[in-house]
């Protein structure tokens, strides 16, 4: 991934119009018609922003100038009088200076010449501290702390970034019920947009009432999600409703004197591409698959947030599963960033991202994650020194112990489940500390801070010591949940053990221990969330276990869609039975039925059944280690920065072709693999390894164990 | 003071309307036709915000609701439906909250009913951390920092706050010169507002040209200000210019097929009233009082700025003298409180105020005076964070001996002078961070912060030894200007000097030898700018030389006066002719004619003759040391925060008569002073204090030395 844009495109301070367009998102959500905003700290854009760049031109060129807000142009520190549109660059080496301010949008500017144009390479500051002295002289000691330009994909100068909505597509339903003034319509799945009235005529009021389920819809008092409208129309009129919701069903009551002829939706979405894939053997994990895609795009809009109909705000926790499963379904890079900043928000930090402290520690991971993936080490300077202000406020709060442990407004989150502790220092928090001070260290490595790089290990090596010490137990063969007082609990959880086996802070007997005694242990109180199974299904994944986690997913992904699911939920339960299942936060219809944690086997379908990740930034390097988990065959292709690696396996030989990268296919064999191209390394007994190079179609014979 | 206001008004979060209010009057400025903003960080305001207060009703009540934003209402936690904009309160003790958002203005509401009105009581977050579990519960371990709501004089809820604006009133020119398509236009005096243009018609270009003086509204090419405008009408036309500016000529050109009938203008002004006044027996001294009077107006608009014409910012140095002018003026709090707010901005702080050094520790003492002359003590503790913070900056950037030196991007500024060093440590810069840090120690102590207080003492305490240790110069007996690499310089200003006599940092002693070896040397350098002489002259008053002062004020002062100034100028050397006096920056126009700090002489007569000044907050004591300084009489107002002390004195009778606060006057007398009811106390030789309580005309009979 270029850190040079190849064209003209508008151009703003990193993180301001993310933040600024997060507001405007995050501000939409409504319960039933009341405004519910949340409740932590939003930040703002910086207001007067200073652009430059030097260009170098064999002839003089003219350049157009277009920007969100009031502004000024300057060629080598001389003003162009007014707010130029057009300018003319003479031949030679030049600065060209923009200066815009713009206090309800982002300032922004969009550049266009021959050669010159606004791109990543422009420079920018919020303080340019440039001042004169009394002969008029300009300071010439300078501290102006100068950032490369963030840009998106908006490449028309006349469709500015504050303009920006997601598109549209007309949908009508499947079918409509109509008893009297009410009509209850059925889209025929979870959809999202804006409901449309058309031919209403009369003086009255229209109750809309949204329903994921039919129940919801036909529930009055407890709908999560309502409009009313007033109206007074002798010609038929259409109307579009101003906010878009989430819903399957809608129940449109009109009362005496006015009419609707018919009602349908704009579909509204995030356009972006599915680029990976995945289909196999079985229809139900196809189906399942299906379905998981269709949450996780209902799920990306203008960020990754958690669930559709309700919150629609950006939770780092959640977005942390969504980034994953993007990589290996749209691998769309514009969504991370966007949403790696609209979380991060601005200094000084007051708070835990969304109040939540394992959110702050997922949004260290997804930083590091995201440049794995997409290889983009722009961005990790960028936003360097966030990380390190984000860090600065945790060490700040660890305690005498030097672990992290809730402090008054910190929510220790974990999951959602019944009567779990958070009192004390709990395990799981301190796993993901752990893992957050050691992506510093690493992001100070990329940022040549060796200083910090070493700062960051020795804590992170003093609390990975801490993890073992204080919380081992090695009668339950496990790490307990909690220390309260500097006692330690003798309750296990699954939390930090499943997070210790992919965070490979376990030895190869620990993990083996940590399988019986809480993954496959029943007694262990289980998880009901898929926001949690993603991750407990991960870990029996990395040990192998991935025709154990085949049937996991089967049942409890199958069994919501044997409920009806369209879209996966929440929270799913299976002991529940009916309209049980709507049940959350003590409100008839308060789960999500639409949520982005329900969509995690893409993920896991990506990364342990074809079996592919990135071993260095941005697949430079990457390994192959299919498991068909007992499917007869799969295939699927997982997308990397400028291209693919498609694969196809069934128990007898794998079909591979990638377009970039250096991968290591391994396989179990009990016979060497053979193949057109390929050079066998025998690593184990029976593990084999075969270097895959781009370009190039391998066909791989080999015998499964 | 009252920290509740009386009725219903608009309520904000403390300092973001007037961070919102700034950025729209900074950004103004315009330089020969091209925006020209300033080159510091600007703020943003919180764009969501919880609201609440809790209330006891006798009978249910109706309860008006207005809001700059989207918002919510909550009656007990309880959401209302929809945005309401009336609710019912039933009896009984009832909490309610408003959520509001806002990006593009800042959240504010007006509450209005018999009982409940929005006021300064009422208190808000930016961030209220208040999650629910998954049962539904609301957190109950809360760290949300509530602080009181801000206002200003917005009382009607049809005028919020963004919609703001100076009132204007029309003026006419008082000659017109035509000149073929080309009109001078003299408006008599210097003036500030909307140039109108009326009856245009026809086809062409209209050059507007600004100026302060004639010569630079006859300066095609370096007029610091100019409109050009197109127009095609073919009927008579008016125009209001859309930016306001300051001139007192405009020379109007238009190309040949359009004509303009007449001009007028729009005086833009802020309409704060003035409490106090000063008269004297001597013309010219009253000719100067009245002319500091109208320049400190025009300057004072929504935010105290430095000069009309040209920068129209609000900058610290230059504000801090226009509170100290305002104290013995208009005493409006309002306009104060909102400069403070706008100069601070919010954290963290990346740079000193303005960019300036010196700048930042001005603001520190502008706090403490405005308490001292206010009584707000609800502001200084609403303000209490912001300033550790900025003094957590300052400490931050101490150098190995523990002393401000400029670091890459910090302005040294002191004084616009010749030549002047700001290399090293410079003495001034000292002598005003031990003063800030004395006001912080004050300050912490009126927020009950005895750690903090005691910290700040300390620190204070050092920098004070280090003062006289490193810079005295006992040869000179004067403090050297600076010190470079640990070496004190032999170079002796005025600056460090004169503000250590005021600050009472020398000895009775000191100040005697400093007044002759600095202050009434000519051999140091002189001070040009009536910046400056303001505290050079307030300096020489603290030594009780008012009648030397009086006559430097006439000549001075005096000096532009003659040269027909009709408001004080940026900088005046009295050696340079003609339209040399216009010159700056290396500009033939670049000085400003109307400049803040030209008003100077307000301050001294107020509070150096007429002699009152607050030795309590808010007036509760204060002192009256009255001195003719070789006037015959003199008579004045000098306002407190109820009310006001009118004096009347010639050289044989005192008459006064205050409404508020417990006055001593002091006065020199050969003999024992007399007068109804007054009690005589001898304190010294010749010197007498009387007690003045508030409603008694006092007329005291005395014979000065």
């Amino acid at each position: 991934m270029s850190s040079f844009a190849q064209q003209a495109t508008w151009i703003w301070y990193p993180g301001d119009y993310e933040i600024w367009l997060s507001n405007k998102m995050q501000n939409r959500r409504t319960e039933r018609g009341t405004f519910f905003p949340v409740f932590w700290k939003m930040d703002n854009h910086y207001v007067l922003m200073d652009f430059y760049k030097t260009f170098t031109l064999q002839q003089p060129k003219e350049v157009n100038i277009y920007a969100e807000g009031t502004y000024n142009v300057k060629l080598d520190g001389k003003a162009f009088e007014g707010m130029p549109s057009v300018i003319t660059v003479p031949a030679g080496t030049h600065k060209i200076n923009i200066k815009v301010f713009s206090q309800a949008t982002v300032p922004a500017i969009f550049v266009q010449g021959k050669t010159i144009v606004s791109d990543s390479g422009w420079l920018l500051t919020f303080e340019d501290k440039e001042w004169i002295d009394e002969t008029g002289k300009t300071s010439d000691i300078s501290a102006t702390q100068w950032v490369n330009a963030d840009y998106g994909s908006f490449n028309n100068p006349l469709s500015p970034p504050s303009k920006f909505s997601l598109p549209t597509q007309p949908q009508a339903p499947v079918s409509i019920i109509k008893n009297g003034n009410t009509s209850l319509i059925d889209f025929g799945k979870e959809t999202f947009g804006f409901l449309q009235l058309h031919g209403i005529k009369g003086k009255g009021n229209i109750n809309i009432i949204y329903g994921e389920s039919k129940e919801e819809a036909n529930s009055d008092d407890h709908a999560e999600t309502l409009d009313r409208i007033q109206f007074n129309s002798t010609v038929n009129t259409d109307s579009t409703l101003p906010l878009s919701k989430a819903f399957r069903y809608v129940k449109v009551e009109t009362t005496s004197g006015i009419t609707v002829d018919s009602v349908s939706m704009l579909y509204e979405y995030a356009d972006v591409k599915d680029k990976g894939s995945f289909a196999c053997s079985d229809t139900l994990i196809n189906k399942i698959y299906d379905v998981s895609k269709y949450t996780l795009h209902l799920a990306t809009r203008e960020f990754f947030i958690d669930g559709i109909k309700r919150d629609r705000w950006v939770w780092s926790g959640d977005a942390y599963q969504s980034y994953l499963m993007n990589y290996y379904l749209m691998n769309d890079d514009e969504t991370v960033k966007r949403t790696i900043y609209a979380l991060r928000g601005k200094d000084p930090v007051t708070a835990h991202i969304n109040t939540i402290m394992d959110y702050t520690f997922y949004w260290f991971l997804s930083v590091y994650d995201y440049y794995m993936y997409s290889g983009d080490s722009a961005f990790i300077k960028q936003n360097y020194p966030r990380m390190q202000t984000l860090m600065d406020y945790c060490l700040s709060r660890r305690n005498k112990d030097g672990l992290m442990e809730g402090l008054p407004g910190d929510w220790v989150f974990i999951d959602w489940a019944a009567g779990l502790s958070k009192q004390g220092e709990v395990s799981f928090e301190q796993m993901l500390f752990c893992r957050s001070l050691e992506t510093m260290a690493l992001c100070a490595t990329i940022n040549n801070d060796a200083t910090n790089a070493n700062k960051y290990k020795q804590l992170a090596a003093d609390i990975k010591q801490k993890l073992f010490s204080y919380y081992w137990n090695e009668q339950k063969k496990a790490l307990v949940h909690s220390r309260v007082n500097g006692v330690a609990s003798n309750n296990v959880t699954r939390y930090a053990n499943m997070f210790g086996i992919f965070f490979n802070y376990f030895t190869p007997a620990q993990k083996q221990e940590i399988k019986t005694s809480v993954l496959l242990n029943d007694s262990v109180q289980k998880i009901t969330t898929p926001y949690m199974r993603f991750y407990e299904l991960e870990a029996l994944c990395a040990l192998g276990e991935q025709q154990h986690v085949l049937q996991q997913m089967k049942d409890y992904w199958g069994g919501m869609l044997q409920l009806g699911a369209t879209s996966f939920w929440e929270e799913y339960d299976p002991s529940k039975k009916g309209a049980e299942h709507y049940a959350m936060y003590g409100r008839p219809f308060g789960k999500s039925l639409c949520h982005a944690w329900g969509a995690s086997p893409i993920y896991l379908l990506g990364k342990y059944y074809l079996g592919v990740s990135p071993t260095s930034s941005g697949y430079a390097t990457y390994k192959i280690e299919p498991s068909l988990g007992g499917l007869q065959w799969m295939e699927g292709t997982v997308p990397t920065p400028h291209g693919n690696i498609a694969l196809r396996c069934d128990t007898k030989q794998i079909k591979i072709r990638s377009t970039e990268g250096e991968g290591t296919l391994r396989i179990k064999s009990k016979t060497i693999p053979k193949g057109n191209n390929i050079s066998v390394k025998n690593i184990d007994d029976n593990i084999y390894e075969i270097s895959i190079k781009p370009g190039i179609d391998y066909i791989i014979n080999y015998k499964g164990l």
